[in-house]
């Protein structure tokens, strides 16, 4: 299936020559996102350059039955931006200005394909940042990171994209463009912006956000605690959260992790300890300092073997970069590695981490643990070898038995990397046919010919019968704690 | 049109009996809830003992094409529960049973009849509470706070409903019972729990929840600010806000609101301010105690002619006393009166109060100001007779005006009560054609005959027209300081 010159042409009037992408050697760039385990070479890009090409491309994509992909910076880590055969890829990076910064509303307006920490160096001269903080944030777009309803290590105190996003302008395939949300925290009619975050790109194409911004808190402090067991780690984890305490982050790294982050960027971690905690604590000085002395005195009692609090912004920045760079240590002692992400109720981390251990064992390959632990956010990483042939398959069936655990002990399939193409089988899990019928009808009342992104982010019950995965396992709250696993 | 017996017999058969209402007289009890200017006797009342009756009953009105107006506690403010000639009134309260509490997860799941304030008391042995607080929090029940993503006073802190529900059973019209979101931050699939709340029994029938508990807070203040001007107390609320303060509650009263309450509770206000604000503090100790200094100086330098701290908890109490029972005061000055509910921008609160002042005038009515300034959500109170002819309808004129003006300056026409009956006019100047046509496709999705809560929240296009309302103004975020108003 190939893409007709006479649609190309019509695409060239609305973007102008220069801002379509035909020749397939430039193609190529676009095959993957960030899961480059999975690649398609698109048929056509292309690139609009103002936010009122885009309601045209999409109706012209509309009238022809022509499949959009939509594409922020190509970051996302579920295959979400993935081309599809006979279908163009929509990318936004050229709608990339910030169109306001609000400091009474505390608010920023900036289009889709504005990159994430571009909006916190905008909003700093007014003492104001963005909180949802992906660690692709130097590349990944805003457009992008509501798509995917992207999160961080912030998230656990500041929330996922959906809690730092007041309002969109949401381009839908027949070329409307529709204005969701506002400034209030509460909205008359059905909440289609909550809907839209987090959809991956299915139900329309966000071209513009206005985004809330916070006040850059007076007082940080980071502690790092190292556990002589995984165990005590995680309990230490559900003791933090138990006392009342939110920290800005809370990020637990496993013995792995520690060393192939040491070895690579000498942050000073034990590289004895089984597993660290990194709690980071946020806010006006009074309370971080009364924080401090709580989080303190609680990882003492779940039995820290070492406590070192940040003695000033060198140290907290020498703490956090070993953290910030775990990935590409883990990329330095594996030729690939893949990265998962699914979210379990804190109370079970310990058993899940021994659990997948065990899993990686029978598969014969080495998983990494560094995540976003205050959230029960994981990510495992597996380590594989590309050039061993069916070695990234067992890794992806690892992936899905670790996902399909997470869903198990009452979690999701994903914590913020959505599920795009690589997660549809544990879609059919996680729900019910009478849930994914819904999400197929929702999907109808805003794109009935299901051209945008069309096989990603919701598996057809068809393919749930074909995969045998339907019904394997319907638990959730409210009670997973009572079920086995 | 009425309902047939065999339609009747039916009903009685799945619920039993003594839970099918068809006598008139009994009937009454129905006609309307707490927007009592508003009535519609309903044909048939069934009222489920049991959540499995519903999915039947609703498969049931399916089958026969009847529509169902599903009602809480009666307590909905905007006509969200008014029956619907031919159909009947689903009423949820006997789903009264708290299913669990748990402390560890801080979780309640409670059936849809639930009353808000009975999960924080079941909670409290646990130290924890349900943080969203309406006024009428006694009675209402946590499926009508969900049915209309229900505020209070420490919504500006704790958030709306939509903000402290993790999960929903929401039973559909073909009666499918759906299990909507989870304990993580992050779900997979589209976010249907978001989009159930708030949807006022458009998209299916909530019958359980599971609410996020949060633990009491160990310190509380409230401080009393009065002010010789209302655009001093405006001003004043912008700039705690604006000084990255979040207070618990951030409350105005106007004078003649501080006057009738006073008369009724004796509070203790100061009966010669034009406004005063009560501001609550809550937190860790140390972080109170260093608000309540912040916030003390930020009022004074805002011109407060008076300010006190609440000495105790009993002062505490009778600070809010007065708040709590200012609308049974403002009952007693005025033989009735009508609430209305809108958001603007905190920064025009002082010229929105003024504006309304001016409407009122050239109505020739009365306005009482009692509201959640801190995050800008009006209650204007409208003093009317409902005895008058006429009356009423200037009541509802003039409250459709300050709507609109809500909208103008940037805000949303619902804070915390939602479109119901009452606000449907209003919805045509809020939204666009467009948007209200994605409206209008999403509920097909959910309902396509159009047999939950008909006539409610969304209006047709054709009747916006018929009103003249279409496209009166589109104002709303990101630039609305720029509009003239």
């Amino acid at each position: 299936m190939t893409i007709a010159s006479s649609f190309i042409r019509l695409c060239r009037q609305i973007v102008g020559d220069a801002n379509v992408i035909a020749d397939p050697a430039l193609l190529r760039v676009y095959e993957c996102d960030a899961l480059a385990a999975y690649t398609q070479l698109p048929d056509l890009v292309v690139l609009p350059d103002s936010v009122e090409q885009i309601p045209a491309l999409l109706r012209l994509c509309h009238t022809h039955q022509i499949p959009v992909v939509a594409r922020g910076a190509g970051t996302g880590l579920s295959g979400g931006a993935l081309p599809v055969p006979g279908g163009i890829v929509l990318g936004l990076a050229k709608l990339n200005r910030i169109l306001d910064i609000d400091p009474i509303n505390r608010t920023a307006t900036v289009q889709a394909g504005v990159r994430n920490l571009a909006i916190s160096e905008a909003a700093r001269p007014h003492g104001l940042y963005y909180a949802p903080d992906p660690s692709s944030q130097i590349a990944c777009s805003i457009g992008g990171n509501i798509a995917e309803n992207a999160g961080g290590v912030h998230c656990l105190k500041y929330g996922l994209t959906v809690h730092n996003v007041l309002q969109i302008k949401l381009a839908t395939i027949t070329g409307e463009l529709l204005t969701l949300g506002g400034s209030g925290l509460d909205g008359a009619g059905y909440d289609l912006l909550a809907l839209a975050i987090g959809s991956e790109g299915l139900l329309g194409v966000v071209v513009e956000a206005t985004l809330r911004l916070l006040p850059t808190p007076p007082r940080v402090q980071v502690l790092l605690a190292a556990f002589a067991t995984i165990e005590q780690a995680g309990a230490a984890v559900a003791d933090i959260i138990g006392a009342g305490l939110i920290p800005a982050g809370l990020e637990l790294m496993d013995n792995a992790a520690i060393r192939a982050t040491e070895a690579f960027v000498h942050a000073g971690y034990p590289v004895e300890a089984a597993a660290i905690l990194l709690c980071e604590l946020d806010g006006q000085p009074e309370q971080v300092d009364a924080d401090l002395a709580r989080a303190e005195a609680l990882l003492r009692a779940a039995g820290a073997s070492e406590l070192r609090v940040a003695a000033d912004a060198a140290q907290r920045q020498r703490f956090w970069a070993g953290r910030k760079a775990a990935f590409p240590a883990v990329g330095r002692i594996a030729s690939d590695y893949y990265c998962m992400d699914g979210t379990i109720p804190r109370r079970h981390l310990a058993a899940v981490l021994a659990e997948i251990a065990a899993l990686a064992e029978r598969y014969g390959l080495s998983v990494v643990n560094v995540f976003h632990a205050g959230d029960g956010n994981l990510h495992p990483l597996i380590l594989y070898d590309a050039g061993r042939p069916g070695d990234f398959d067992k890794a992806e069936a690892l992936g899905g038995d670790i996902l399909e655990l997470c869903v198990r002990v009452g979690g999701t399939i994903t914590g913020e990397h959505g599920v795009g193409h690589e997660k549809l089988p544990q879609m059919c899990v996680q729900f019910q046919a009478a849930e994914l019928e819904q999400f197929h009808a929702l999907k109808q009342a805003f794109d009935p010919n299901g051209l945008l992104n069309p096989g990603k982010a919701v598996p057809t019950l068809h393919r749930c019968a074909e995969l045998g995965k339907m019904h394997v396992h319907g638990g959730r709250l409210p009670h997973p704690e009572l079920e086995r696993f």
